[in-house]
């Protein structure tokens, strides 16, 4: 079964976009993946094919019609996870994106705006989705970052450009700095250990590096880290500050 | 001054892609802002033009060469805070999004396969970013994600479309939820209080909206919202669970 994706947006020829090159490209035109667009616009009931609304209540901007969008949905075929690209969405994961790719594909959403009418959210099964904790234009370039994620693991993509799994976020640490010849450049060398061949040496230095690194650059991701650590022997809950 | 990007990649034709488009696009052509690329590739010593290595120490992918990059870097006019893209950097943030927005631009190293040699990132004053706690196929779509971000915030790009101040993470809080006429739909209404023309009971629905989303959807966010209101009236650091 072929991953199939389908983006309903305002602006269908945004896409593939950077997705129809490289890997991602290769990949769709091999039929490993597929690609289809709705535009939005094409279910909007008027004739001046009008999408969006003031906000009720005031406030700037425009809010995306809860009837269009409902109909855009609905034609498409069913039996896939339905996302919105929303800032207000549960933050990305390596883990979702994990088990997105692993699935038969995915329904996206891109708002425009001021946003999707909440109730399109709640009257249709739509996992909001948030690539991060910034604004973007729209939701087209967080759909096509949610979808370069999941594609690139998909089997038969990546080939043997990269293991896949031996990097950030996969082992709950980021990944350990990497170098490679020249050994001397301006006068830096390559760390002696990456250059003995002892294999447990070496494993041990990157383990302890990807440890260092996630504890100084990323508290949040080490604290989560050691939580599942005192958490895995025995099952037991980790206790927290607040418990002491 | 414009705000001048510079794109260093092996995958130029990438760009400007979907920031060709829409609002992005047209301040593009309305000379708002500036795109450029450069060819990692050029600046590879060798006739094969090999820009990549074996990791240093074994592993599996390949690793963007430390002489190749500094080449291609040194061959950008200076004066521009130069950003990686990699899973390794520290989480973009709006905050980060509206300083570099401010600014002159920017020259983005977009990696691909295992990522930059380190030392290259350590010889140069390379800022490390993130765009979220998920692996790409290369640093392209997170460059993109970064310049959207940016764009939209340049004076003259958005017009009258958002005021861009009212929204997610701005006030450190999650947007309230927005509806827009039809005032029913699948017997679905617009919340009595958005269309009742009092603006200060709406201000303070959205409000009180705004803080119950965030507190359930991103408890992150609400503890560091919180932290930052007990901090503010004395300047008084925020006692932490720990400290008790």
């Amino acid at each position: 079964m072929t991953f199939a994706a389908t983006i309903l947006t305002l602006y269908p020829e945004m896409f593939p976009g950077p997705l129809g090159l490289s890997l991602a490209g290769r990949g769709l035109r091999e039929g490993l993946w597929s690609l289809e667009t709705v535009q939005i616009r094409d279910f909007a009931p008027d004739k001046h094919r009008t999408v969006d609304d003031t906000p009720a209540g005031g406030g700037a901007g425009m809010v995306l019609r809860a009837d269009v969008l409902g109909a855009a949905l609905d034609s498409v075929a069913p039996g896939r996870p339905v996302l919105a690209m929303t800032p207000r969405g549960a933050p990305l994961t390596q883990e979702r994106v994990r088990a997105l790719a692993a699935g038969p594909g995915m329904t996206i959403l891109c708002g425009r705006f001021e946003g999707f009418d909440e109730r399109l959210l709640e009257a249709r099964d739509v996992a909001q989705i948030s690539i991060g904790d910034y604004i973007l234009s729209g939701g087209e370039m967080a759909a096509m970052t949610l979808l370069d994620a999941c594609i690139r693991l998909i089997p038969g993509v990546m080939g043997a450009a990269s293991s896949g799994m031996d990097e950030s976020f996969e082992t709950g640490l980021l990944e350990y700095p990497q170098y490679t010849r020249p050994v001397e450049w301006e006068g830096r060398t390559i760390p002696e250990v990456l250059r003995s061949g002892d294999h447990a040496r070496i494993e041990s230095w990157r383990r302890a590096q990807a440890e260092t690194d996630t504890r100084l650059r990323r508290p949040d991701l080490w604290e989560r880290h050691e939580g599942a650590r005192v958490q895995s022997p025995s099952g037991a809950r980790q206790r927290n500050g607040k418990q002491t």
